[in-house]
């Protein structure tokens, strides 16, 4: 049976091929994908095709590409290797992409999720050419069933001169009733978000497109790039359990309900760890406020730890998306997807006293982080949500293994070599060797507890020479750095290989 | 006529020596104080004669001193000046505090000033032992009418466990009604900030003040620490009208409402040139939402072109606060003062559309910038509310003439040496010579704009050359740096006194 139950959008059905040809070189255009979920399975492929060809015949075809977050392969893989894509924002994580965007091929501007719906509205993007939105199904009403992200479609949708639609029957018809599709206003015209708890509805379940903009529709049948889920190492362990301990603490020191907060976590090893701890641990009740839903809150709420999750988009094991789509009418009972401006809002994170958890590529004695470059000049995947989750959070935390490539290269450096998340707003940081507490404490208080508790052994009296030598030629000073040596140990990890002293 | 009209308080009335004896070594103590503004004028300096007599004694006493934000020397200066001060936070500018910072005798936590209250109460900063709080007077009912600031009172008040009051008779009563006092909750509780435009009023004109807790009442009638108004400068009026240029421009292309947005402005030269342009420009039914009443402000208001202004304290020349005094009145139709955790709540900033504008220490060519540090180190005032407004800013600026200490410091430099605001959070930088638009661009698009339209000639072949190098030993990359050398302008500055080449 068909997924398309409105005639004026059947009769808008073409092949992924025809519906390219309406992207034209120069265009900008807003694509549906956040963490692999529900972004356009075929028209991507189609349009690179389409700019191989221009480029095999000699001419110019490059489009400005915006999404919710990361896509796939067929995506931004398949755009980036045709050197497709002129500008690219926000978060990506392709490797075709990064090795693009590293080498020049493809600027990238690395936004906030939060700030990218607000700028695409107020015009700081560009006029909006084509957007290009996977959904579930067309209903009779000419609404939309969003697919398993929602990112910023709503804004895509509301904008975009032309709007191309992909029908994907591989997502669940289910997933109907699990949205809540809400979008901000311009400034003058907004409100108060009323979200007081991390279920609350306030907005529709479908999305209420413009049909006159609507220039094709594609019908795929095609799954999410879904990574599988590997098994927990030792240390992504030992760092849930720390973070777990001092969540404990701070119940015990009536610092923090006896359910805990809402809590956000990023996506990988050492969240899906948090997970599992808290999935055997003692807390119950709990809640999510997050950006996206992993295989370990699906545990969670089968186990019934957890009440209910509200994020943008799935990032599942293959398992976990087939056990989604075959149960997502009683998921949706638990799982509420928003736009990424709302489930990212500083508004609603502060109000929710959401306590946040993201990983990090470095951290340096002062408490900034660095999560984004390696060596401070190649971009990795971008800073996502972690900023506004950091920013707004409760309590903020940073989590990493305190030692990368065998041991050559510590997370705890002098200086971080990009600064993504300044001292002002890390207040946790956590390796497997431990736990910093970083609340209340000063510069010169902050370099003492971060090297005893979260450094490797192996650096930790690098470190404190460091921290010596600042000092001494700092004459003390607020922040001691010894801008010479600051960033000693990444020049010697490009130039040996190892941030160790030979 | 005395202020106290309340026979309960005024049976506590005792000098400021007396009610020094209240606070202890080890104390922490919330104190009244915001730019200068309604900063209690008596005890602070009571509190250091009986430090300095105990440290005479051979005696231990410090306290950890919690403020709004900058006080005075007779406050912040005689309690610095005494070493008795263990811990300090938010912001300060006092040259005898800043100094004792530096040279470690004190501690110092630069936090996010919308950061401060919601971290008291959740319990961040310990148990606060005493609130000390200058008010206008003391009402029959023994609620208190406040004074120029409201900064972060209405939590120290809410918690601790002695009250100290100053009523002030220096403040005019007029003041009453100016002031909308409204308290946050802990998470769970909170509900939205109803504040739809700047001048919303959402809670009571006065203190409602638990009278078990008041444990003294000290009589004053002094000024606040007012700083005079210095004549505008070239640079500034130029920095000034490239700022509303830009402004200008957005309204002509749609991106703002024709009578602009709510204005945030911070202290200081290049801010009243802001608005002495604001005040002489074509711009109709201003509004503003910031966290500091100055001059420029006052005078908008008496042209009628600034029809509201929303901030937490007062920061005025002698004049104007005479004129502020005589005419509370008057202003108090225009004028909102709240407390800081409303004034700068990015839910608000955010939701209102708030065009930042806030002077910096550097800013670097990927846009990052330092608004604390010198030379990576040293501690000048701390990042105040600077990050509140910028990251949620619906347009975030940042304003400095290019050059300091006679040419040998550029402002535009490869890499700040202190990382307070991001790549990801600023927009757009305003020197003498001109505006960088980095809305939509990469990080190396950034660096060339920023070089072409704001470093300073003398600069600009250097800032250029660094970009090559750090793009040949980067191999490109998305953000180049040389690590070798990002810093060597400021290790040169430390060497030689200039950053420029021999």
């Amino acid at each position: 049976m068909s997924r398309i139950a409105n005639d004026k959008y059947r009769d808008k059905v073409m092949s992924a091929e025809e519906a390219a040809k309406l992207i034209k070189n120069g265009d900008r255009v807003g694509f549906s994908g956040f963490t692999g979920a529900g972004y356009p399975k075929a028209l991507p492929e189609a349009l690179a095709a389409q700019i191989k060809a221009a480029h095999e015949a000699g001419e110019d075809f490059k489009i400005a590409s915006y999404t919710g977050a990361s896509t796939a392969p067929e995506h931004d893989g398949a755009l980036a290797a045709v050197d497709g894509i002129s500008m690219r924002m926000p978060y990506q994580s392709d490797p075709i992409m990064r090795n693009k965007i590293n080498a020049g091929v493809s600027d990238y501007a690395d936004v906030h999720l939060s700030h990218t719906a607000p700028q695409v509205r107020q015009g700081f993007w560009g006029n909006l050419d084509v957007a290009v939105v996977e959904v579930a199904a067309i209903k009779e009403d000419g609404t939309a069933i969003p697919s398993s992200s929602i990112g910023n479609n709503n804004v895509y949708l509301e904008k975009a001169d032309k709007i191309i639609l992909e029908v994907n029957a591989w997502q669940s018809l289910d997933l109907e009733g699990m949205h809540d599709v809400y979008s901000m206003k311009l400034p003058g015209e907004n409100v108060p978000i009323p979200i007081q708890a991390p279920g609350d509805r306030i907005g529709s379940t479908t999305y209420d497109i413009d049909w006159s903009r609507v220039a094709a529709v594609i019908e795929t049948d095609a799954e999410d790039r879904n990574t599988p889920f590997k098994p927990l190492d030792e240390d992504s362990k030992t760092i849930a359990n720390n973070l777990l301990d001092f969540l404990a603490n701070e119940v015990k020191q009536g610092r923090m309900p006896k359910d805990l907060l809402p809590m956000q976590s990023g996506v990988g090893n050492i969240a899906n760890a948090v997970l599992v701890g808290l999935n055997e641990g003692p807390f119950e009740r709990l809640t999510s406020y997050t950006e996206v839903i992993q295989d370990g809150m699906v545990d969670m709420i089968d186990s019934g730890k957890l009440l209910v999750a509200s994020a943008t988009a799935f990032s599942l094991s293959p398992e976990a998306a087939a056990k989604m789509n075959d149960g997502a009418a009683h998921y949706r009972n638990h799982i509420v997807l928003r736009p990424q401006e709302v489930s990212n809002n500083p508004e609603v994170i502060r109000r929710l006293g959401v306590v946040s958890c993201n990983g990090m590529i470095e951290a340096d004695i002062y408490g900034n982080v660095n999560s984004t470059h390696i060596m401070g000049s190649r971009m990795m995947n971008g800073i996502g949500g972690s900023g506004d989750f950091t920013r707004n959070a409760y309590i903020s935390c940073f989590v990493s293994p305190s030692l990368a490539k065998d041991g050559d290269i510590s997370a705890i450096v002098p200086m971080v070599s990009h600064h993504d998340h300044t001292e002002h707003d890390v207040q946790v940081i956590i390796t497997e060797q431990g736990l910093a507490d970083l609340r209340g404490l000063s510069p010169k208080q902050r370099a003492r507890v971060i090297i005893e508790n979260c450094a490797h052994p192996d650096y930790r009296e690098m470190l404190l020479d460091y921290v010596a030598q600042a000092e001494r030629k700092a004459n003390g000073a607020h922040t001691p750095h010894d801008l010479e040596t600051a960033h000693a140990w990444h020049r010697r990890f490009l130039e040996s290989g190892s941030m160790k002293q030979s």
